[in-house]
């Protein structure tokens, strides 16, 4: 039984390898703070927290709560071109919160730095009614001062994205709906897998501006174009999707495809060069292009159907 | 009005010194994650949440809320003998959360960067029925590989804290109670101040073992017990605090002394001249020592009164 933090640090501690076995040089749970040895580096450092009946529900299971939350931290990390050396997480838990809820959450999270990376170094647990997991990140850099950015989108500038669009967001709905389909679509909402390797791509081929897709196309290229001060086009015949999609959304299609968040694919953005080394390996689809510097503007362009489409993009404050 | 991250982001960034005015190397608030260039040092990074209700009331004012929130961290790091670089901030927030709220929570925030160090370099914004703030912090070493740890205790060390014991909890006490006087000890609680200049000091008299005082006397020094596998005997006269606490707590004062948390002061271990060289700039109170290694026994003594106490420390499992 887990009646105190001690034995909550204990339990983890023992039973998770990416908490017990660190580097040497390395200081993880168990004192006030964790110490990185990252000498001689940029440290990229980010958080993310997840909110019961929010972002989640506890009946989508514990141990793909803690996956994701891992993945999200190193989804932003990859959209920096960042790869994650350690995560702090703070925990928000009730009194119905069990050892085993406990352990499938860091199991899940231990599993997402196996596959990904990093070393789960320390955290706080705090009593509150509504779970909620908020996880920090430290990342280095593969190169050093090489970084994807918002704000490095130049006219002439293709865009691209990595995988699949929409896989994360049809995944919810058929969980919602409780289609007993779409197994895929469910995967990819419950156990997501950010795009370490194609940013570690990215930086070896030159690109400098991207981000990590996790709120939805129409609301992160709103905020490349924004950052970037520079217009955006989109064909949107072009973005990448999984034809199970056409059967489950119907006429919904289009705008669900720019909406849905959580995909954790990555926006790349870069000349047309570049840009083509990356596709060539299939690892990246071109849709757009960055067209005027003097506005900012996003626009989604149909050769085939005339369509302009206005949805929202994912916002925690509309929610 | 604020309705979107976006106008969040942009409210924070145009407001507060220590978002907008980051050193020139750096990425702050804005893109996926935050870049901060520590070249060559070693990272220390940590991170606490509070949750309303738990570990504060909206009655005590948004303003102590978000000051409190990053001395939490500064502390943890003084506890490690380092001060803060950067901080990231996710926090869940309802509807009812207004923006003079929001402008008070950073206030705050920025207060404490401004006063003890560190900026605010990203973070996250998320709905929650109840109002939490898990922070998240990365600091520096004074020195390379020199430590506070909680696993370095030794027979023969002394035992010191800094400041006076009790503060805030007593100030904690006051205000529930509504009473009219105490107000040192409500400021002690309200505006803690983390122990920067105190942990430069013992790093630099060669001091290795010990931990901030959060959760009280007799939590904290059961972790260094437990950490270092060694007994400590505290004698309970020589615990300084401030003899207001005698009129507040009359006969429960020795209780309240040694179990009452957030006092945000130190807790230093060492041989008797390195921490003789702290003393006499009356840093710091020696009240105990080091006595078994074979035991990890936490006894309370007093020559005056035959007093053995077992009150329980500050656990959130327990709240």
């Amino acid at each position: 039984m887990i009646k105190s933090e001690e034995q909550f640090i204990d339990f983890i501690s023992n039973n998770f390898n990416k908490i017990k076995n660190i580097p040497d040089s390395w200081i993880g749970i168990g004192d006030d703070a964790a110490s990185i040895d990252l000498s001689n580096k940029n440290v990229i450092f980010c958080s993310d927290a997840m909110v019961e009946d929010v972002h989640f529900r506890s009946s989508h299971g514990y141990e793909s709560v803690g996956w994701k939350s891992i993945v999200s931290n190193q989804s932003d990390l990859a959209g920096m071109g960042a790869f994650a050396s350690a995560f702090t997480i703070s925990l928000g838990i009730n009194s119905d919160f069990s050892e085993k809820d406990i352990s499938l959450l860091y199991k899940g999270m231990n599993d997402a730095c196996e596959s990904y990376g990093g070393y789960l170094v320390g955290g706080d647990v705090v009593n509150s009614e509504k779970i909620f997991i908020s996880i920090s990140a430290i990342g280095e850099l593969y190169k050093k001062n090489s970084l994807l950015l918002r704000n490095k989108a130049n006219v002439g500038d293709v865009i691209a994205v990595t995988g699949e669009i929409g896989e994360a967001g049809a995944g919810f709905f058929a969980l919602e709906k409780e289609l007993s389909n779409y197994k895929k679509q469910k995967e990819s909402f419950l156990k997501p897998k950010p795009r370490i390797h194609e940013s570690k791509n990215a930086i070896k081929n030159g690109i400098i501006c991207g981000m990590d897709l996790s709120d939805g196309l129409q609301k992160d290229l709103s905020r490349i174009s924004n950052s970037s001060k520079v217009s955006i086009e989109i064909d949107l015949d072009s973005i990448p999707f999984d034809k199970e999609l056409n059967k489950l959304y119907k006429k919904d299609l289009f705008e669900k495809l720019i909406s849905s968040g959580e995909d954790y694919q990555l926006i790349l953005i870069g000349d047309m060069e570049s840009i083509k080394k990356m596709s060539i390996k299939n690892e990246i689809t071109i849709i757009g292009k960055v067209v005027n510097n003097n506005t900012s503007e996003l626009i989604f362009m149909s050769s085939k159907k005339n369509i302009k489409i206005k949805s929202k993009g994912f916002d925690h404050f509309g929610k």
